[in-house]
């Protein structure tokens, strides 16, 4: 394996002599292997180069420029249909697909995605932000073709992580006739955390083990010993043989499943790709093709820790990434505290969805071993493996993003709140981030209280972060959420107001701005801004927001005016709660409520997305201006 | 394999000598082998009798009751766990543990449970309603003993149709290290309809291959055809022969996956089931052991066509169940009527999760064969699917449980809403099922309206579903849900009222009672009441429920006072959304919303469960009366 990671001269006005000039994939056809061996130094370049400038994916991109293309020599996209899962995988998809011009967008509201957005070019075929969908996606879209008559072909670029989601599985065990499907099954040991289970070890296992040719070894030993076997038994060793390699080929786990398999591809080796590209498109079934990468090849940094160099902000090429232990924010301070508890309460249990280093339990893996648990990007199981702690008598901690939560909503219903069992989810992510319309943590809420007996808390300050976790553990049952956002915490402890811990009151008036979370710093700056204008309104956070409190709403339904501000989906959330609790406590005054109205929140940043949303402090104020103007 | 399916001799008075003793599994220990096959005997005509009397889940028990006996014979239950995946197979389960004397309350509103609910009984240790949880929650419960110290075994019965959900994968995928859990991996060839996909034809296989004997009959061939091959050839016989078992353990998806497996156990034999579960104890590894069952061993009816004894209704054991060809209901209107749709458009595709029989597309799967797609219990993998048929062309329509869909809710959100694809859901069960917690429709509305651009009808009549259907086919766009309750029809088309198939409206009054689906029935009831005691109120059926139409708000907001009847989850439901929808249009009346309220609704018959929801005609006008009082 040619290893050109020691290739350090990324300059940002470099010349890129031939990704310059492919502005469809099919411009690739006639380049010379020389050619494409350049291309794809000068693609390598380019990623680091932009990433290190905007943030983005940089490992999992590098680690598939050979693979990418490869599939774009040969195959015909959009025809032919590539998808990506992740999307994390797909900026030299995205460089060969017309979008090397204003690659330099790259994850800026309105420019190029982060991940793949089928809105953005017609060469991404279909959503790619969580996990594990790429074969069900894939084997729709094949059988769609035999329904129409046409011969395309649909490709899948699937990683061993996205192997441990039982989606993946379900996929691969509904594909059995669709011989118009390639998997390209991309074996590069480590999804965002490494790969966990069982699965990969059996994929470990194959990559070293090789069986197949130590058999033809054994063979070969026999022949040699046993010189006067003569004729008749050279078929039957012919015979073992063949029945050897039916065995190993028939208890394949994918070819039992349908599939034609080749295995060891080297993965940066276009040529070798290509013959198994076109192996692939010659079987009679559908085919998977195992090659093996190395995340982050061609940037030695990130070779070498692959993990901190998966999403990353800007960084300097030269100096590379830098772990601040002292960073402060919502994730690292949730990390900390849930060891300290943990040292305190040998019950406690973490469990993670392939997300340990994001929600920064490395030092909890370290110290309890034996209480950490990721289970790789399965959270199904996730949750139904902590409601069975909880039932064991433990009390376990699933820290999660909240987007990813959404794949375990059957399993809170069925296996927590039926058996009324006590988990704790600490749900990350909370609110906007600034990956686009998939990664937008603002279903949970509305998902979340559909379900008997749950309760939501959602911190503003680390403290509150700490507070809360506390009482989810110890003075609350069944499912109890603490929820909180990508970043840092808001300043409050400053602020003349009442406090009983599930609700703050700052300030007071007939007319009260309520709402939860970190937004509440722009329900404080949108205070001075109607103060400004003469207008005193109140504030109110939440910090209990599920389910409302009876003594909340006897506090809340004496105001004349409420405006409710929340960063979540409208329908089913707290906003609407709110409202009827209100009336069906005798409140009188009028109502408003603003959050997410029915659409899905694109790329932008956390600033840009409330201003778009009409949840900034200024549009805050316009609406109680407005309203009182009406008045 | 012994055959007793000859017994038909069934009498409800029968005197169970054995069984009747049995009031603890522990009592199984000294009984011999003659009286535990007795046994057997004894709990099949129980379960025969109880069902054919009160209805309930019939091939699937009748298929594990030596299995069940051989396990409690040999382990210690409570303190050894037994989970059933799912609740249907557990019959002779619930008799060996203490249920044998009220066992004629099976299915009754507080009798014995229809499925495995822990509530019920001490040896009932984990929720079994939806599929696939199991070894999730035996991975959490067997950790939790290995934190705890303890050395109590974890088993769970788990069937081939069950494995073929992704969750079970994720389970498999993290049990590697678990030495204290057992798996029995039950082959009946059938979950509700045949098991579907790769992995099962994989299994298949298994079971008629049988390939680590043909090589050893192989090698044997070998060595009586070269006599002269003396020690050292024998020694490499040898090796060969050890290299090949490494390879077929190697290479079985099971083994690698971390466990001892164990195949081709008969599962009628009590004898070599407990052989079995002896190795299983004495293995280092969590251990698989396949035992191969006849569903609905003993009643032959029942093994000649275990689907249509999956789940039953009352019966009678001797002429058996027939099935009504004519019989009208939700799920029969719909069968045909999307079979008449496919006829004339040929983008139409039918998708079902294992339910093709229970929806009724088994004559969509004889005429359509390929648009018909049974995807096993794989929800997660339909609905994806679902959408990339759609973005490939086609007119796919999901038919679907409402409660089983609370597994594709992530995919409802990613795979299809955010791409904007088009999507019809045909949601059976809404609302009431008589099963019990697990299985209500309660939850659809409120989880489908949190996702932006989904649309939703619910009809009370068949004309209604047969109109409906073709409006979510070629009037809208996105996701759109039809769902109908278990059942029939109610009878509306003699009202003189105002319909303008958004709404329907029968009668003029300040005061009115707005519902939607089949509950409307108890409205109508509701007004009679109301009138003989001099109410006169106005009724509105909501037909299209979400969105709400501006035009039905309109209408909505000039009544006085609207009492809302929801039979669904009252966070995120209908109500909900349409009292904020009204305040923000200008509505000044009162508005009164019932709906169920933080509970889960146990086993029971509709009837009942509306009357204690106090969703029933009765408590609706008692609710119209003590507000109207208090005025």
């Amino acid at each position: 394996m040619h290893n050109d990671s020691t290739e350090n001269n990324y300059e940002n006005n470099y010349y890129y002599d031939l990704l310059s000039k492919i502005k469809h994939p099919k411009n690739l056809k006639k380049l010379t292997n020389f050619e494409l061996n350049k291309l794809c130094k000068e693609i390598r370049k380019k990623i680091i180069c932009t990433v290190s400038e905007n943030g983005g994916h940089l490992a999992s991109s590098l680690g598939v420029v050979e693979l990418t293309v490869a599939l774009h020599k040969e195959f015909n996209s959009p025809k032919d249909k590539i998808i990506w899962d992740t999307g994390h995988q797909s900026y030299a998809h995205k460089l060969l697909t017309g979008r090397f011009e204003n690659f330099n967008t790259l994850c800026k509201k309105g420019g190029v995605g982060a991940l793949i957005n089928p809105e953005e070019n017609v060469h991404d075929i279909f959503i790619a932000g969580h996990c594990s969908n790429s074969i069900s996606a894939a084997c729709g879209l094949a059988k769609a073709e035999k329904l129409k008559g046409t011969k395309n072909t649909i490709i899948v670029v699937i990683g061993d992580g996205a192997l441990t989601g039982g989606m993946a599985y379900e996929g691969l065990n509904n594909a059995f006739e669709l011989n118009n499907l390639i998997i390209i099954f991309n074996c590069n040991d480590m999804s965002i955390s490494k790969t966990v289970g069982g699965f990969s070890k059996y994929i470990s296992n194959v990559r070293v083990n090789k069986t197949y040719i130590s058999i033809n070894i054994l063979l070969k030993k026999i022949l040699k010993k046993v010189p006067f076997l003569g004729k008749i038994t050279d078929n039957f060793i012919y015979s073992i043989k063949e029945k050897i390699k039916k065995i190993i080929y028939k208890t394949n786990f994918f070819t039992e499943l349908g599939f034609s398999y080749l295995n060891f591809v080297d993965g940066h080796n276009i040529n070798k790709i290509e013959n198994a590209l076109k192996w692939a498109k010659s079987v009679k079934k559908p085919a998977i093709i195992q090659v093996f990468t190395k995340k982050g090849k061609g940037y030695l940094k990130a070779e070498k820790n692959p993990e901190l160099y998966h999403s990353v902000g800007p960084f300097s090429i030269k100096k590379g990434i830098f772990e601040n232990e002292k960073e402060l924010n919502f994730s690292t301070v949730f990390g900390k505290e849930i060891l300290k508890l943990a040292e305190k309460d040998e019950k406690i249990c973490a469990i993670t969805a392939a997300m340990g280093a994001s929600l920064k339990l490395k030092d909890f893996e370290k110290k309890f071993k034996e209480r950490y648990y990721d289970v790789g990007i399965a959270e199904e199981h996730a949750v139904t493996f902590a409601a069975a702690l909880s039932k064991g008598g433990m009390l376990p901690v699933f820290a999660i993003y909240s987007t990813f939560l959404q794949r375990g909503y059957d399993q809170l219903i069925h296996d927590v709140a039926i058996q009324n069992l006590h988990i704790v989810l600490a749900i990350d992510r909370a609110g906007m981030v600034s990956d686009g319309k998939t990664h937008q943590g603002v279903f949970d809420v509305s998902f979340l209280t559909s379900i008997p007996s749950t309760k939501i808390f959602v911190p503003a300050t680390y403290e509150e972060l700490k507070i809360f976790l506390k009482k989810a553990l110890y003075e609350e049952e069944g499912i109890v959420a603490v929820r909180f956002p990508k970043g840092e915490e808001i300043k409050i402890e400053n602020l003349k107001c009442k406090n009983n811990e599930d609700y703050l009151i700052y300030g007071e008036s007939k007319i009260v701005i309520i709402t939860y979370g970190i937004l509440f710093k722009e329900a404080l700056k949108a205070k001075e801004i109607l103060k400004n204008k003469g207008i005193n309104v109140a504030l109110v956070k939440l910090n209990k927001i599920f389910p409302i409190e009876k003594e909340v709403i006897n506090v809340l339904k004496k105001y004349e005016e409420i405006f409710f501000f929340e960063e979540g989906i409208k329908n089913g959330g707290i906003g609407e709660h709110l409202i009827l609790k209100l009336l069906e406590n005798g409140f009188k005054g009028k109502f408003h409520l603003s959050a997410i109205d029915s659409v899905f929140v694109p790329q932008s940043t956390r600033k840009e997305a409330w201003k778009d949303l009409k949840l900034d402090c200024e549009n805050m104020a316009n609406e109680i201006i407005k309203n009182i103007e009406n008045c």
